[in-house]
């Protein structure tokens, strides 16, 4: 018997998520790491937003009022783009733009933790995107190593309820099922394909798509659901197609951008 | 009746041009933005360039006098490269050797737009190449949003015309129809594919190849146009064996690689 | 008649070698370029090691520490990011992680070649991997041109055997025929493909790819020899299927991913 009750995301929903967002194209600042940022504008593309890499402290505040969200990732930080995060969180806050953080490595490396700490003080994100062993770190628990989860989503369940409760947020915690909360609704979704761990950036791509769908969809929950079902899905269908991790990222692509929206409400899986 | 006299590009021209750059194999220093180096790179790599991305503040200045030719693209600037950026453009001025301004997001941003500004007083580059919101604003009139241009190339001639007439230099507006002019001569070329819009980094790996052909062709009009026919019909030909943006984007390095310098005359479109 | 004795791999170690890292996935440090960040990450994960690009100065030393292996990778370097591998090269040297300097344009120009003279200095690298011209510029000679070197792998012998016995270090010089060298052995290898030249970051995975295996085997000059044996086994088996560089580098990663350990065993072949 679980012990927080399960809201299954409605299928039709997620599908019109999905229309919406390749209607209004919404601008999408991205504050990301060195290593992903072309596949991130790519699968931003792909999906059909309009993504906008803005990230030096000069200019990231005043770019932030003007997106319709914005991504934070703190994959690689540096002293420049920390100070770019923390102004663009703080406008994103203060013009009411849904931003989401994705703390790469929370947990496992001190400046970064503190970073991400700062970024949530007082700014509250509407979705914040982590592996288990991030969401456990940030909501005080011990860490992870590198990059990759030591633990599975659903050891995170507690953490991510109790992080959403403390931030207001909404909390997503990819794993073999990914586990997404409000604090008062959990969502389990099923879907995606082992390749995705094979290759750079497929969790920072996530993030960038939740805050793409957040600045088109009222709901964080959902739209953290309709971007997690859209990559997964979208993964799913490349590696029916392909054998390798290098045609498979070039196969994800195509399939973000050729997806139909019915396809996910077809092929959404909660267990 | 246009008020500017066209002046088409001879055909054979813009095939000299590519034979030229691949017998020379130009060496093109690129201090770019965070998001397009790799593609770039490649691009510059498959035309038969040999690209170097020397950005930092310590080095660009003395490589920008070895190079033989110089793209500064304002796409992600820090302020350790936009010092890069201004020490790049002045010593490719002092020596002679061409440089091309790429001014991603001008008048959008305010610190890049003061940025384009003052690379531009007094150490002219040979080529601008940007979409029409950015030409528009750099000569004085009002910005776009983000990297995607709201009006057409056409709408951009007169601050083309102006913009070039001021800096002694060649303007190249992006569009469905690309707008080329060094204020006296009006170049139009119509080839490319809407596919170029759904990947990141075509217009930056444009301006690369502009100063690729820069290097190797004595007239910066010639130049522009031959960088932006290579593109636009590699491209043409990469559409034709794909769906999809991610394998597009694939397809358009092959090509770049693959095309014969006849194919680019025979198949240059001039409205 | 060679001044130096040759000492051929056996074939045998080179599989155990990839049978070792695919089954230990150790983690690699990166610090790396802008350029080709995204592809040396998807390069080791196609490999099955677990990389981490950790690369700013308030991180870099303390992640080295936890890593198996450090790439310090000279392509761009930023003031913050030279403070960063300064500080990484030291712990890891301290910590006893083996760590590979790749000094990208070394000897072109001044301010990385004293950035790698400095990283040198008293904290030896497990493997120094390089161009001919880069070896002969870090051993006191003249540079190259840009990344491409001018000269080949078998004219920089003597100074690679100079370099490894002043640093106690292996020396890799990448070329048609690779040498490798730990001042007593030389090795040469004769795998590849020419399309690696026409795609970026062939040589910076490269390197990455030598910390990966120096994690997980003791000997650096089996690690040199393992990480080129896969790297241009790949290639090889990636040319077979694609013409162009931009469907080359895709299947370079999924050959990568697939190559089976036995097919180096068989494929590598020594002049």
């Amino acid at each position: 018997m679980p012990r927080f009750a399960v809201s299954p995301v409605a299928h039709e929903a997620v599908a019109d998520a999905l229309t919406q967002l390749r209607e209004r194209s919404p601008l999408v600042q991205c504050l990301t790491n060195i290593v992903v940022a072309n596949f991130t504008a790519n699968a931003l593309l792909a999906a059909g937003a309009s993504p906008a890499m803005v990230d030096n402290p000069d200019e990231a505040a005043a770019f932030a009022r003007l997106a319709g969200g914005v991504l934070v990732n703190l994959g690689t930080p540096y002293p420049d783009t920390a100070r770019a995060m923390a102004s663009a969180a703080s406008s994103a806050h203060a013009a009411g733009v849904p931003w989401v953080l994705d703390p790469v490595a929370a947990g496992v490396l001190g400046w970064r933790t503190g970073i991400a700490r700062e970024l949530l003080a007082g700014q509250h994100p509407a979705i914040i995107r982590g592996n288990a062993s991030e969401i456990i770190a940030l909501a005080g628990g011990a860490g992870g190593r590198g990059v990759d989860s030591l633990v599975g989503a659903e050891q995170a369940v507690d953490a991510a309820v109790a992080l959403a409760t403390q931030h207001a947020t909404v909390v997503a915690v990819s794993g073999e099922v990914d586990v997404l909360t409000d604090s008062r609704r959990i969502v389990r979704l099923a879907n995606g394909h082992p390749l995705l761990t094979r290759i750079t950036g497929a969790g920072c791509a996530l993030g960038a798509l939740m805050a793409a769908f957040a600045a088109v969809v009222p709901d964080p929950l959902l739209a953290a659901a309709a971007a997690t079902t859209l990559l997964n899905v979208a993964a799913e269908r490349a590696a029916a197609q392909t054998a390798g991790p290098g045609s498979f990222a070039v196969a994800l692509i195509d399939q973000l951008h050729a997806l139909p929206p019915q396809a996910l409400a077809d092929q959404l899986r909660q267990p």
